[in-house]
């Protein structure tokens, strides 16, 4: 059951999945349902006995292609609607106890091209507005499956934060000569270059003047490209080489695997123009803001949306960048 | 160091508070410093041998009183301002391993009494535009200190969520001739009656039909007051009535003390009108979708704004109302 549920305080849509209540929840290694399915072994969601990268529908998706409309009408107040999209999950790797950040260059730069397919693909499809590619890493994130793999969602509306991201691009577009809020913003941290944390010679990751989270990184396309099917082989090459070097340095920083959410965020694909609105990048947010404490999402920032960070971004970026450069040499 | 940090991309301030990275953390009870100072004992923040409720400036505060001009100048496109507010503590009881559940009526009806005294104080300040009164209860909200208390932010602008929610009730009043979004919300619960969890004279609570939270709580008053000065004093019997029904009901539910974030929204201080628009509610946001499992706010949440609820409210409103019947009779 994918159902929708429209929420008139917050004016956004909340999503229902009733079957994903039992879905399977860290299971041990030896059961895992993301790695190859061995000779004689359970069948896994991969019916072969080694992959590179492979991509499937989640058997627990949040929405679904053939979501029959809700048999709860609803109201004119609070509307529903069809939990209608698609959940894909990308698994990186087929060894088990691999992660993202160690993954080789090469094996990236395929999953740039993995992504890039999704999203176009999956925003053709005419109920889909917007194509979101993230990871979830780590149980402090709430992981479910340690295998490696991130998680696509191709849904039926611009969720809340690109949405917001947009409108801010959009006016601010309007009101200053058509300029790109985001590549003013990357300019303004090149310019001051205390929070840039990795510079390659097409993108750039730095913790933002304004970060939510103490190590948050925003991993930025140096151009103006709305998506990732607009980046070119080069920008891709240098996509994977940055990103692999900020996952690096984000599991240098304390000496262990650092959990985070990786997000994407970039052109809706709802028909509507956003170019000079849409600037890719991705974003992160990992929970800790020491080795041993975590940042908790907690009564300011859930129920009144006001983020409390504890330390300056200028001095997470330090860390981080020493973090980066350490594993990088 | 109390500073503020415009997101140009949310259009949201971020608060930074530096001192706060060394703050107490999970201290074992006998160094509790939210407990009365015993003779002879190490002083606590209560230089008293007991107390029934207590209201102290917190010592790690994210904003304060006498914050300075940031020495961050920022720029036009990401200011910066002094963190300018009061944070308070409030601790419910001197006993330690107590909750507000276990409180008596009576106290929490003192609670009422304080909490409106605190809004009223607080939003009286000329740079105090909105007092947030919520509390974190559980190690798995991130709690710090275990001591029963809640606390209040008395903040320089109206926090993203109240303000997003606020806005929704003024462009709905003025849409339908009028009428309270709040009012007409709490109308269909009460037509409907499926998701209602507590009914009191002056109060109702219910699991909204659009919970992003599989117990997600509204409590509402049933008149549409502004703000908890507003309610008269058979409305705040009656608050602190309903209120101890819906947590012992909480508790009752998994057999165990129920950790939550608890989030008080109303008028703002800013000056501005809000009758007719701000409908004084409380919110309950309980991490748990089951005993063993907790809701996470993962990628869909952080990255895309996008909730996924794993169960539907009328199903999760029967067992809570059930629990909430349990516990009290």
């Amino acid at each position: 059951m994918n159902q929708l549920r429209w929420d008139p305080t917050l004016r956004e849509w909340v999503a229902y999945a009733t079957h994903r209540q039992d879905r399977t929840f860290l299971p041990p290694a030896e059961y895992c349902p993301l790695c190859p399915t061995k000779p004689g072994g359970f069948p896994t969601e991969v019916p072969r006995e080694s992959y590179e990268i492979a991509v499937f529908e989640n058997k627990f998706p949040s929405f679904s292609p053939d979501a029959a409309e809700p048999e709860e009408p609803g109201s004119t107040l609070t509307p529903t609607a069809a939990g209608r999209g698609v959940c894909e999950v990308v698994l990186y790797s087929d060894e088990h106890g691999s992660t993202l950040a160690g993954m080789s260059q090469r094996r990236i730069r395929n999953l740039v091209e993995v992504w890039a397919d999704r999203y176009e693909e999956l925003g053709s499809l005419d109920y889909v507005d917007y194509v979101f590619v993230f990871e979830n890493k780590g149980e402090a994130i709430g992981v479910t499956l340690h295998h490696p793999h991130g998680q696509i969602y191709a849904l039926p509306f611009v969720p809340p934060r690109p949405k917001k991201e947009l409108e801010a691009a959009r006016d601010y577009r309007e009101n200053n000569d058509g300029r790109c809020l985001h590549c003013d913003l990357l300019a303004q941290e090149h310019e001051d270059g205390r929070r840039v944390v990795a510079k390659g010679e097409q993108f750039t990751a730095f913790i933002p003047f304004f970060a939510h989270y103490p190590f948050e990184v925003h991993l930025y396309a140096r151009r103006c490209a709305p998506s990732l099917t607009d980046l070119d082989a080069a920008e891709r090459d240098d996509l994977a080489r940055v990103l692999k070097q900020v996952l690096m340095g984000y599991d240098a920083l304390f000496g262990f695997s650092l959990p985070y959410v990786m997000a994407m965020h970039q052109a809706p694909t709802d028909g509507a123009d956003s170019s000079g609105v849409a600037h890719f990048h991705i974003e992160f947010y990992p929970p800790n803001r020491a080795a041993e404490k975590l940042k908790y999402l907690a009564g300011s920032e859930q129920g009144a949306g006001a983020y409390i960070v504890d330390v300056l971004p200028e001095k997470t970026a330090e860390t981080l960048r020493e973090a980066v450069e350490r594993a990088g040499s």
